[in-house]
């Protein structure tokens, strides 16, 4: 075991050459207050013991008892879907980065523990898969059984683990999983080349490589890119039909795409290979101009065809195709799609990378989990019907409580909750970049060594005023870099009272000697503003959706007077919308009200198609709120897109 | 061979006891002038020989080449789909049908010829199938082969020319086939239950048995409806998962299912069994009130998922899903739904079932051949965006001319217009039906065998004038029953003069005694209407499209301004339309001018939303065009919807 491992963020890139940006330590930011130090304590406080619960109840996840099984400690039979270990290892990645922070002794010997059983489970050679070894299956008899998807989540958390509590106990396991997976796919047997399908194998390694300082680790991610599209039967569901340097086109299942463009970043990062940055780039353009969600879902389809006639599914859908009410945008997608772009934001410092990662967060990944903490949603749409709505995805009328099956999103989001914290801040040689905004404090080394605090006091993302205070020993040289969110038209920076321009859609740099005391307010205007989509984009024609700052809006059919469909409500393109903070509705958001115009349906029973006839509307309130917090109040209508008028 | 057959139509249900209407001798109508006059001319001039052409050429249909090679009168391979056969038995079906009208002896020594080549290739137990036959293929090994679905189409066109040119020399070899298939299935050996994938062979078996009297037909013709949803593995694809009398959604590639349900009211006209008329009427609703395209297309998804999960292509959407540039809406599936409608019109005399038959027809179905009658659509788009349409439903950018491939359609639209003066007119016990307009005469019994002549004056559709003249040898009591279309509000009739009411969605009943040279007067004003859609369709909230009778109207770029986009346009609620007929354009059409709103786009280079901005827009003069003939001046941008303003 190497000792170069040091301790950084989530991805630690302290040493990649081809990254503008390095991630921090995760134990140098804290939550203060605000909107996330409410969810990180809910996390810790409840999700995590939670999930803990419902993974290591025999009955219900099961996902300890296979290993039980598989360590010959139990016996009994696989319990679960293919990739039921996943979910334990995405368990302990969160209780590690939350363990970083409270450094609860309880969690460590929880997880000390867990770890015994994973050494015990592992096959001699390093396999370990529950999903085959309890069966007594052949290995690498299909894709679906998402054995290296599984090894691939149990090695980046061993990274983490290693380098939060410095024990190598999880990481040798991992090593020894990776060592087996070089012997086995190191030959390039043919066989084997559609096996890296979820391919969370390449962020892993990369991330081992990282933490070990081995370069057949990161040998082992580029395999993985290169197996990609090299075989004539490789299909567009798991972007294996073209080699991912030569693909133009972002196709196919959107939590494998992303999660591919993830790892590729993480392998560009440590290679600076041109070309690979050149296909991110340009599928990102892909994805932003032609295919993501105003949510920042990246997922539209459930099951169809690529653009090359592939059979795809859970999948990003054709330019432009963008419906409301069969959004598939599982949430484990956008999650990928939020990793994919930090490593892109590290390697660029473009701050358009920030922009789609908080549009991710902040609603088509935080709609994926209930104000409880203890419920979830795979998909999540943008508009839905009430109890008249059909779709076959799931019952997505009520957030579900994960049993032994849907277990990804939860545990993924999870870790997301409890390692978004190290998202905020980033360093490099010119000084400290802050990211996103929250009430919370940086604690740590610039790129230098040099030590800084700073502190964010902020209602973000409620309101749009941030003030950062800085605390040093001495005075000292170094930029404070400002993300300016690409929505925040006339933002305003002021230094110890001085103005400063800031561009939207840019970082501003603040250069200069820092001293102690010295105070930056950043002011980040929020107006509830009308956005229309793309022309192209049939689906949203004529409509208009309802943003502040970060979050997008939608309309619930309980905040609607009694009587009034969703789809009766109309948005006046001079609408005025009040936003009013209710510190007792849904666990305190901003609601936006306003008149809207109601224009009835009049009967559609029996048709489909009518003569339009002018129908007078008539104006009543309406009250939007936050996408994220919909469906927590029973089952209701919501819409995320109205037709303006 | 019974001598029980008589002359009547394509759908011979004369003596069916739960029919309210009859379908009357092909040769009893001809066209006399105007819009569908043209369109058999050029059926029967240009079409057919060209289908001929293709069809016998060795290089390019190679069907009858398969047959030959079948019949042992050449050596070679069998090119083209599992379903070459039937490619030549539509164009026989067709054959006969333009024979019927013509009496070209030419026709008939080829059509001779055809079927001596036919008997040739039938195997000596009955089975006809080249696709396996030449192939040296195992019977019944794959539904993919459609070995049912050829002999189907051989049946139909067996019963049609039996009964158009009095031989039997086709009728004997259908009849050996479908003895071959009762043998083969009557045992219902569970290995075959999903072979009558495509449905063809129920309207053929009931048509076969009204042909010869034979009741094995019949029951061989219920045999098919009652396997499906007979076996655990039946899909949704075809209909297969639920009993036909059990199910409640239309579901399931949508040429399968228009079949299948044309061939159950077959079925329900000979047995009158309620429960499949339930069935019916049920299916019927779901497809016309919650997923028919205005055009009649039935057929939203190219490929997809079943409300029960199953993999569905070319099939019908979920309730309310109607995209319009990616509909697929495949021709042959209008025609089936025209078909299945025409059924349902005749057990009940309801005239909704012809408003859908017309909607199809003019639209969905005329759509899919080129004004030249040489090159086809094989899907039918309501929005198309020109060179940069993405779609992988083949290239829709240009007709096509059918080769080896592709070939239902254009067959299926040669029989369609050839038969289609057949629907125009029906009997009963009241008396004469006017189902359909346009320039023709009917010469023919009433259904008690007294003879009359009414003549048919009219430029339909382009104007709702109809003047229907009597002819009579002498006074007679009896009906003339006169569809007034939906869509035909302040529809007027005068007999002699004075006026009847008319309400248009119904059939008016003119019943007296009629003398030689009585005159009715049918006014069906057709006033250019927006119409709008279901609030439930996302993809078409905030729009309109444009009808004027029975004809759905489109925006093709070459209509506008130079410069100006299809999607910059706008229709104010209140435009005003004005008709005008140019006979110099696209073979003649009536063209809908006026004043629409160019609203610019603004520049939308790299990004997917934007905000709202209030734009103003402009007056600029469109001309729409009928969809029907879209796609005949090179590739355009097309657009049925637009948004209202």
């Amino acid at each position: 075991m190497s000792g170069r491992c040091r301790d950084y963020g989530v991805v630690r890139n302290h040493s990649s050459p081809y990254c503008r940006l390095r991630s921090v330590d995760l134990r140098s930011v804290r939550w203060t207050s605000g909107f996330w130090a409410k969810r990180f304590k809910q996390c810790h406080e409840e999700s995590l013991p939670h999930l803990w619960e419902l993974l290591s109840d025999p009955d219900r996840g099961h996902a300890l008892t296979n290993l039980r099984i598989a360590a010959g400690l139990e016996d009994g039979e696989f319990v679960g879907t293919h990739w039921q270990d996943e979910w334990l290892y995405k368990w302990l990645e969160a209780a590690a980065s939350i363990y970083a922070i409270t450094g609860d002794p309880a969690l460590d010997r929880r997880m000390d523990e867990v770890i015994g059983l994973i050494g015990q489970a592992q096959e001699p050679d390093g396999y370990i898969a529950t999903q085959t070894t309890v069966r007594g299956w052949k290995r690498w008899q299909s894709i679906h059984h998402h054995e290296l998807y599984v090894m691939g989540h149990l090695i980046t958390a061993a990274c983490l683990h290693r380098r939060i509590t410095g024990k190598v106990s999880l990481l040798e396991i991992a090593c020894k999983a990776a060592d087996y997976i070089g012997d086995t796919f190191g030959g390039r047997d043919p066989a084997l080349a559609h096996f890296p399908f979820n391919p969370t194998i390449i962020m892993a390694s990369v991330e081992l490589y990282r933490t070990t300082g081995e370069r057949k680790y990161l040998d082992l991610a580029n395999l993985f890119i290169e197996m990609r599209g090299s075989s004539p039967e490789g299909s567009d569901v798991n972007q294996d039909a073209v080699p991912l340097r030569e693909e133009t086109e972002v196709v196919g299942h959107s939590v494998l795409s992303t999660y591919l463009y993830a790892g590729a970043a993480d392998a560009y990062m440590e290679t600076g290979d041109p070309s690979l940055l050149d296909a991110l780039q340009r599928l990102w353009r892909d994805l932003t101009e032609r295919k993501i969600y105003l949510t920042g879902g990246c997922c539209a389809l459930h099951h169809g065809l690529s653009i090359r006639g592939h059979e795809v599914h859970e999948a990003v859908g054709p330019a432009y195709y963008l419906p409301s009410a069969t959004a598939y945008n599982e949430t484990c997608a956008q999650i990928g799609n939020l990793m994919w772009n930090w490593r892109m934001l590290a390697i660029s410092a473009d701050s358009r990378y920030a922009d789609v990662m908080e549009r991710c967060l902040y609603n088509s990944i935080l709609s994926g989990i209930g104000l409880d903490g203890a419920s979830w949603f795979y998909t999540n749409v943008l508009r839905w019907h009430g109890r008249e709505h059909e779709l076959l995805s799931g019952d997505a009328r009520q957030r579900f409580q994960p049993g032994q099956k849907d277990i990804c999103c939860p545990s993924n989001l999870l870790r997301t909750i409890a390692e978004w914290h190290s998202y905020l801040y980033s360093v490099s040689e010119e000084g400290l970049w802050v990211n996103h905004y929250g009430g919370s404090a940086f604690d740590g080394p610039l790129a230098d060594g040099r030590p800084v605090k700073v502190t964010q006091e902020t209602d973000f993302p409620w309101r749009g005023e941030v003030r950062l205070t800085i605390e040093l020993p001495g005075p000292a040289e170094f930029a404070l870099v400002l993300r300016i969110p690409e929505w925040a038209e006339g933002a305003g920076v002021e230094v110890n009272g001085d103005p400063a321009a800031a561009t939207p859609g840019s970082y501003v740099r603040l250069h200069r000697t820092w001293a102690d005391g010295d105070a930056v307010f950043l002011s980040l205007p929020m107006p509830p503003r009308l956005v229309e989509a793309h022309p192209r984009v049939e689906e949203l024609r004529g409509q208009v959706a309802v943003v502040r700052g970060p979050l997008v809006y939608c309309l619930e059919s309980v905040d609607l007077p009694e009587g009034v469909r969703i789809s009766e409500v109309h948005v006046p393109q001079d609408v005025c919308w009040s936003p009013r903070h209710d510190p007792s509705l849904l666990g305190g958001v901003t609601v936006l009200e306003g008149e809207v115009r109601r224009v009835p349906e009049g009967d559609w029973a029996g048709r489909l198609y009518r003569p339009l006839r002018p129908v007078p509307g008539e104006g009543v309130r309406a009250r939007l709120i936050p996408l994220y917090a919909w469906a927590n109040r029973g089952i209701s209508e919501m819409t995320v897109w109205m037709p303006a008028c």
